[in-house]
């Protein structure tokens, strides 16, 4: 989940010091107005890197006016909250209605109490039902809550902090917590990540932010926040179906390098290696399918990508490798009118595999963030909630055994449109390309900021997202049959 | 929990015959209306008592065109079920837009598998977890969730068994799962509380229906059903602050009997008893608060009750038996202009006692569901999802290991106006009657409908309801002080 976010985006210094006179301008302004609303706004500021969040924290107060705004640490608790119940300092360091704090960490501290033991699971369990009770009550209430997860890779901390360590003059205080934070980083975070999708809550999620670069980091929080608290200023509450926050939140700044501007579009195979390494995967994914049907390991395998990516294509060299009575693909289109009249998850659970079998979807559930996000048919708290409910449901799949894996097949825009004007001119792939087709294609920059929320939002270690460089078809394919030959090895393998 | 549904309510032969044909009329139509609206109705009926489900549901399919409801009963998981996550036999009973569904059973199950340890606390919290999550996700989208959880005593239901077993010609099928269920219903009714509690969502509260008396368990469920049904297909949506369901799923009805009226206000004691009494129990009260500082287990009391219930007198009693840096007394008015900025449950939590201290609230966070309640100071929405909040907060506690224990002192009307007329009579008594007072007396049944509520959904193992009977004010000292010396007592043994 975390390191989906490490995709080098970085600001540049002439960028840096060009936004900031705005950016300051902006926060002041949107804490003067904030004195008058009717709502607090709690700020949270974690991560796997402790100077980076302190260092946001110093950052930010220098930003904004620090009289309007209140900064709580949550170090080791004291003797006087030792006393209370874990939430009893979180609640007495909310800000009043108007008023705005900063909540720092607490959230690697529980992360790594739960690696060593020293939380059992049904303290654990319980702890992470009553912060998300908490933040539900909240926000009920009207409350603004932001929340940060600072991501800096290990080796990237571990550069820091040695350089950090050579130049105490610079103010750094770099002590052995942090070396052994680090040392320790391995098994806590997927602790941490499991705190971070059952704390998402509708209207206070969390935004996961890479911050190799300090410039990136602190621009991006400040941005963040400051478009949160003008959005919800600006809020009539009209039209609204649950909380939801501004879609900056969820959707990003244009100029953020993405996880799909990450992905090597030029690697290509020869038709040779292909042939020869598309019979070779495909006979493994035949013995691991006679293996998962005789041990009752069920596959849900879920397809997305653009269009013209090949979708199709890569399917049909999944199946061919599977027993006709070992799977079904299931083709989605836009729901009927029968089907919309459920909650939009209910299509996807009607057709969950059998024990041993598989499942294919050709797209899914995740239109509701996709095309549904984009052309308005869900709306911002819809769309907003649809994370954190298709985490539950997929949740659900895993915890219940089943191999779970999620591809998005990236194909560049020039691949796209020269796959297009190909199937105009072959006549029994005509009817595949039409105005809309085209139409979608205006709307790329905004699909793949979708993309890389989506799959930040919904990557676990149970139900993966790969994304699949298809500019080259072969490729592709054999990428995807990689892929599930090997999450599905080692689902059977755990079981 | 359960128990404090047990008032014996009943529903006449003539009464019963004379609501029926109206109801059916009604019912009929709502199931009219509601084909061409935009929401489906989910009807959980769940209980401790099997008879009584499967007698209910045939009743109101009797009463209901039953062409467009349909009953699902969740029995043992079919072949088919087990190979899917165990919500997907729910997912795929969901009616759509414009239909109605019961689902009948499989709550007990799971609290019967988790008594037996079929179920492991992770397995089981889950799946709570994913019970909730679904119900958020389903109310989010518009759905109307209804549910309700048949109780019957113990021993009625052996009486009913065994009447059933006698004359098997009338159709009762009793089988020995029904003397198994009601062998082990004594570990098994915390589980199922547990579930209760944890399960209830804003929008789709539990309601608890006594059903010993099954003319007042039907008419109860079907006009819970109607209004529900109707108040929703009426509802505009403007001025809503999250999810709610008609008043009448949480009020009840006029007639019904309640906790209240169940309490027996004629008991007194005399003068020298109540002295003899309260040294000892005050004694008791001092030794164990010695202990409990020594052991650093705090205590939290909540006192509410009627105006001149003599709250304060009560409380008084108790400190004389404490030390005075063992307490804590915090007199709960309306909230001042700073605390209204805060969540109502703010400025409780900020008074939470230190460890081995007691911390005694005059009125309390229940406020929220008796007086904002019904002074519309809260809305439909805020009142309900306090029940819940509430019982998170309580959770807290208690898992922390404070003792914590509630009391409303309950007095009659009549005993009310005769001590403002004499506290009108006692100059220092006189600034403590207003004419709020009296007016407060004309809302006398509305508030017992309240607190009858209050008390159903708020009371648990942990932190316990006491209803003193307190027109006899030394009765009403020395019941509270019993309490309060054989709750903490076992805390402390507990511990």
């Amino acid at each position: 989940m975390l390191e989906v976010c490490e995709v080098g985006n970085k600001v540049s210094k002439e960028d840096y010091k060009e936004a900031i006179p705005a950016l300051r301008v902006g926060l002041i302004n949107a804490q003067y107005d904030l004195r008058d609303a009717d709502f607090p706004v709690v700020i949270w500021i974690a991560g796997d890197d402790r100077l980076a969040a302190n260092a946001l924290v110093n950052r930010l107060n220098e930003w904004m006016d620090s009289r309007f705004i209140e900064t709580r640490v949550f170090a080791d608790a004291t003797a006087e909250e030792h006393q209370r119940p874990p939430l009893w300092r979180l609640w007495r360091s909310i800000p009043p209605n108007g008023r705005a704090s900063f909540f720092v960490g607490g959230l690697m501290r529980a992360a790594n109490q739960r690696a060593e033991k020293e939380m059992k699971e049904a303290e654990f369990s319980a702890w992470l039902r009553h912060m998300a009770n908490m933040q539900n009550a909240l926000v009920a209430d009207g409350a603004l809550i932001l929340k940060f997860f600072l991501h800096t890779p290990a080796k990237v901390q571990k550069k820091k902090l040695k350089e950090a360590a050579k130049h105490p003059e610079l103010g750094w205080q770099v002590d052995e917590r942090d070396w052994a934070a680090l040392d320790s980083l391995g098994p806590v975070l997927p602790i941490a990540e499991r705190i971070l999708r059952e704390t998402s809550a509708p209207g206070a999620p969390w935004t996961i932010v890479e911050s190799t670069d300090e410039r990136y980091r602190d621009l991006t929080v400040a941005r963040t926040i400051l478009a949160a608290i003008t959005a919800r200023l600006a809020e009539d509450g009209n039209g609204k179906t649950g909380p939801s926050v501004a879609e900056s939140v969820f959707g990003d700044f244009d100029e953020k390098a993405n996880l799909l501007s990450a992905i090597d579009l030029t690697k290509t195979i020869d038709r040779d290696t292909y042939r020869e390494e598309l019979a070779k995967q495909q006979a493994k994914l035949h013995a691991l399918s006679i293996e998962a049907r005789k041990r009752g390991v069920s596959t849900v395998l879920a397809f997305e990508g653009w269009d013209a990516a090949g979708k199709g294509g890569v399917i049909r060299r999944v199946t061919a490798a599977l027993e006709a009575g070992d799977y079904r693909v299931i083709p989605v289109a836009a729901p009927t009118q029968e089907e919309r009249k459920f909650h939009y998850l209910w299509r996807f659970w009607r057709d969950l595999p059998a024990a041993g079998k598989f499942v294919i979807f050709d797209r899914t559930w995740y239109g509701r963030v996709l095309v549904e996000r984009l052309e308005g048919f869900a709306t911002l708290a819809e769309w907003q909630r649809a994370y954190d409910e298709i985490n539950d449901f997929e949740a659900q799949l895993v915890e219940h055994g089943c191999y779970v894996a999620k591809f998005w097949l990236h194909i560049s825009p020039e691949e796209q449109l020269s796959r297009f004007q190909a199937r105009e001119n072959t006549e029994y792939k005509k009817h595949k390309i039409t105005e809309e087709d085209y139409r979608n294609r205006e709307r790329w920059d905004e699909y793949v900021k979708a993309v890389d929320q989506m799959v930040l939002r919904t990557t676990s270690v149970g139900a993966q997202w790969h994304v699949i460089p298809a500019n080259n078809k072969y490729l592709a394919r054999i990428e995807t049959l990689k892929a599930i030959n090997k999450g599905l090895e080692r689902t059977l393998r755990q079981r």
